[in-house]
């Protein structure tokens, strides 16, 4: 049984209904133990402003949503750099336990994917040497493959953790139940990242039939992936972090109340052993 | 440059158009060296006339689709077992250079991909038997990971490649580029593969946007996967098969005259080096 305390909120799952203010005094009414806002959320917000109201409500940042795109403008342009920046600055401000990244899918008319992830490492070791001295964790998020040439062209966990292990420390993999669940070699790569490396633990459902690439991800035990599963494989590690429920739900989800999505969100997390 | 007489149309490009009879005649009339029919046109058809077709019609066969879906019945049951024995008949009957196999995914009510996987390895094995008797090649084609809960458990090329070797002799990887262009692994998982294990090298394209998780796919040359470069690796192997061409493409070229998808599909075979 997985207790709210132990959760967290990513704010894209109600992302059409609430403010990330919104979100926190919902979080708090719950008993959800963390928030992981998004950056336009964050924004609108306030930085200082929402890095008190985090604050007094006692609750841990989980993580935030996102740096990366790195592969944005066909080279690693002053923008992205700055703009990682500015995310890791914004991560340190409400003491996030790591700046979710990612990393950018095929540059602009490219077809060379190697040559994407080549831009991606550079672009890493950039926001990395930044993010260490403001000791912020960068978090290498693999995105399911169906995205790696609009979003992310790192996929698979083993792939995240050869580049982490090329970059060095303060660098390790934010692991998404909705990206990796068919991954053969899952287990493997779990295992292989231990506590240390293990940021972030995401999840939500694999629809059955899924209608949309990305709008269209289900509350977690509404669709195939073995939740309980991956939880024993992610505890396995000694990992002590939260577990974010992400859900991007276009049709479902973003349309209802939103306090009835956490109590099912609270619910459905209490099923997962 | 792919000459026509180097691909093969995959009945699926034209399925909403065409009899099996009328893409046997088109090939001819194009130049298009080969076919790969669907076993619903095959039967539709007839087998043995569409046998004398092909043959009369002097076209190779570089696969029939499709056996496979082992997991359908949460067993292996003696109807998956024989419709794949028929599935094999089938492919001798037609001179088919291999039986392309779709595994199937989860079993229905299942989360359990470990248990999927297992049942698909039992099947194949018990389809390989009785195809080595026919001297019918066993194709196994590893689908995108987006189809990992409702189509096929078996996801990569590596994935696949160690369940051949598991098996023995009388199986191979069918390669299609929709499903594996993203793999951080594809280049070594080709070359292991060898010209012995790659029996079949499927190509279309992926849209950016992709619109529809099964049903839009593009016309190679119209998304971002690097042909020539995947070709580039498959002629290293020094595969000698058939180039196929597979799309699915309801609201595109499901719609459009079959002739003038044969005409583009030609054409766009010459710009892959």
């Amino acid at each position: 049984m997985t207790e709210p305390a132990r959760l967290s909120l990513n704010t894209a799952t109600v992302k059409d209904q609430w403010t990330l203010t919104e979100c926190i005094e919902a979080c708090v009414r719950h008993g959800i133990g963390g928030i992981a806002p998004w950056r336009d959320k964050l924004i609108e917000c306030g930085v200082d402003e929402a890095a008190r109201r985090i604050r007094d409500a006692g609750l841990r940042v989980s993580g935030l949503c996102r740096g990366g795109w790195y592969t944005v403008d066909g080279r690693l342009s002053d923008a992205v750099v700055d703009d990682n920046f500015r995310a890791v600055d914004e991560a340190e401000a409400i003491g996030a336990e790591c700046l979710v990244m990612v990393v950018g899918g095929l540059s602009p008319g490219s077809r060379d994917i190697v040559a994407a992830r080549e831009l991606v490492a550079e672009g890493l070791q950039r926001t990395l040497e930044y993010a260490r001295l403001a000791r912020v964790p960068v978090a290498i998020e693999p995105l399911h493959p169906m995205y790696a040439a609009d979003r992310a062209c790192v996929n698979t966990v083993g792939q995240a953790l050869d580049l982490c292990d090329m970059l060095g420390t303060g660098i390790g993999v934010a692991l998404d139940v909705y990206h990796v669940w068919w991954d053969p070699d899952l287990a493997a790569g779990i295992e292989r990242a231990g506590s240390e490396q293990l940021l972030a633990f995401h999840i939500c459902d694999w629809l059955v039939p899924t209608n949309d690439l990305l709008l269209d991800r289900g509350m977690p035990g509404d669709g195939v992936i073995d939740l309980s599963g991956i939880k024993g494989m992610v505890d396995a590690t000694g990992y002590k972090g939260l577990i974010e429920v992400e859900i991007f739900s276009e049709h479902d989800w973003w349309t209802r109340d939103p306090d009835e999505v956490l109590r099912i969100m609270v619910e459905r997390g209490r099923s997962i052993t």
